[in-house]
């Protein structure tokens, strides 16, 4: 399993994934779901894959052989904008799909794969894409400003609840660990290492790219500040008067 | 869909249930999914119901029929303990599989359902029980103290973090609104009214039985506080300065 994050800020955006993959509970590996597409200057884009590897590795693949390719073709360093280099990756998807989707039918496995594509190419503003296993899209607007893939639900209350357009770009990577956090709890099949990239408005490159292992100081910070924090918010509460009123 | 909770505590149990039922957003409607067996001194059972709607009122049905059935015929009311009457609950289900399901898969709908059937039989301790589409059935153990069923994901992080046996009643009837909250939130297919139940160890009857609207004065406080806590223990946990650092 899986479970990736981004949020499209009015000052940036922040990207975390964690690493683990797996087939039973008996395989768990870890592979980089995070991929960085930088040309410093010119744009700055984080692709975030989860699904089946086998899928996400092919197309990152096409990808590959389109930057290395003869000049001219159509790559993510070249296209002139965001919708383009989404359009890039959808159909890199289509493409795995022609060539796997019936063997993989015949094996009962499901063409199970979806993408997060963001960042900021000169000339635009920085966007936000998910991208589906049939090679659409969607992009974040101002009603929404983060995406999931993967193991989305145990994470997603806390940042329904606190993040927006103007969250700063520290709030978000707190927020994304917190979420991240209370994912893992829940599914043995996400775990760290995390990656985290963010990338500020307009400066057209990455502004930090880095591993967060499970022994980093801030992420262990996190994850028993926000434990004692939510037992003591929980035994602040009032209980119910119910039981008294009623028995 | 449905957000179902049930915790087995030292001091007796809590149930917690919705009432919403959806076949796409255009048809919600409130149905009950709690149903409550009760012989004062003798047993208080409660059962708690997801999934496909007319499997669950199908299956109620052949329970309903036992107990108005002829004299000795084993029913909920009479059988001496709980795994026989999760046995009933399960054997009812494959009953409604074997009538249903053929029809049901001619017309692409799975046979989706699963139950939570707990209290106590005298003679026995409170006990609780998970029951599945298939009829088969799991037991919570000194390790396992909640079961859910339905929409679970987005309501579990609490749990997880605060319920254990030793929660009183009423901290775990606070624990199963804040985490339906979550729920509610998340998941437009999620809402109130709320069933909700309490059984206090080895009085053998329904301690408290209401149903909480969503004007309930407690609920009310509980979701804005929590939510005013869960901010300001985020705001309260220190930004990372990994920005600052490698910026």
């Amino acid at each position: 399993m899986t479970y990736c994050i981004a949020a499209l800020l009015d000052t940036g955006l922040v990207f975390l994934s964690d690493s683990r993959t797996n087939a039973g509970i008996d395989r768990i590996s870890t592979f980089r779901k995070m991929h960085v597409f930088e040309k410093p200057g010119e744009r700055a884009l984080v692709l975030m894959t989860s699904g089946n590897l086998a899928i996400s590795q092919s197309t990152l693949k096409l990808l590959q052989d389109q930057i290395s390719g003869p000049d001219g073709q159509p790559n993510i360093y070249n296209v002139s904008n965001q919708f383009d280099a989404a359009a890039l990756v959808g159909e890199a998807l289509r493409e795995v799909h022609r060539r796997d989707a019936t063997a993989l039918r015949e094996h009962g496995i499901e063409f199970n794969a979806s993408f997060i594509l963001g960042g900021q190419i000169v000339g635009e503003p920085p966007r936000l894409f998910s991208i589906y296993a049939a090679g659409n899209f969607i992009e974040a607007t101002l009603d929404t400003p983060y995406f999931q893939i993967g193991e989305s639900k145990y994470g997603r209350p806390i940042i329904d609840r606190v993040i927006t357009r103007s969250s700063s770009l520290a709030e978000a990577v707190k927020c994304a660990l917190i979420s991240m956090d209370s994912t893992i709890r829940s599914n043995l099949s996400v775990g760290p290492p995390l990656d985290l990239a963010c990338i500020r408005r307009d400066a057209l490159k990455i502004l930090l790219h880095r591993s967060i292992t499970a022994e980093d100081e801030y992420f262990r910070m996190i994850r028993s500040g926000w434990s004692d924090s939510l037992r003591h918010a929980f035994h602040a509460l009032p209980n119910p008067d119910l039981l008294s009123r009623d028995s």
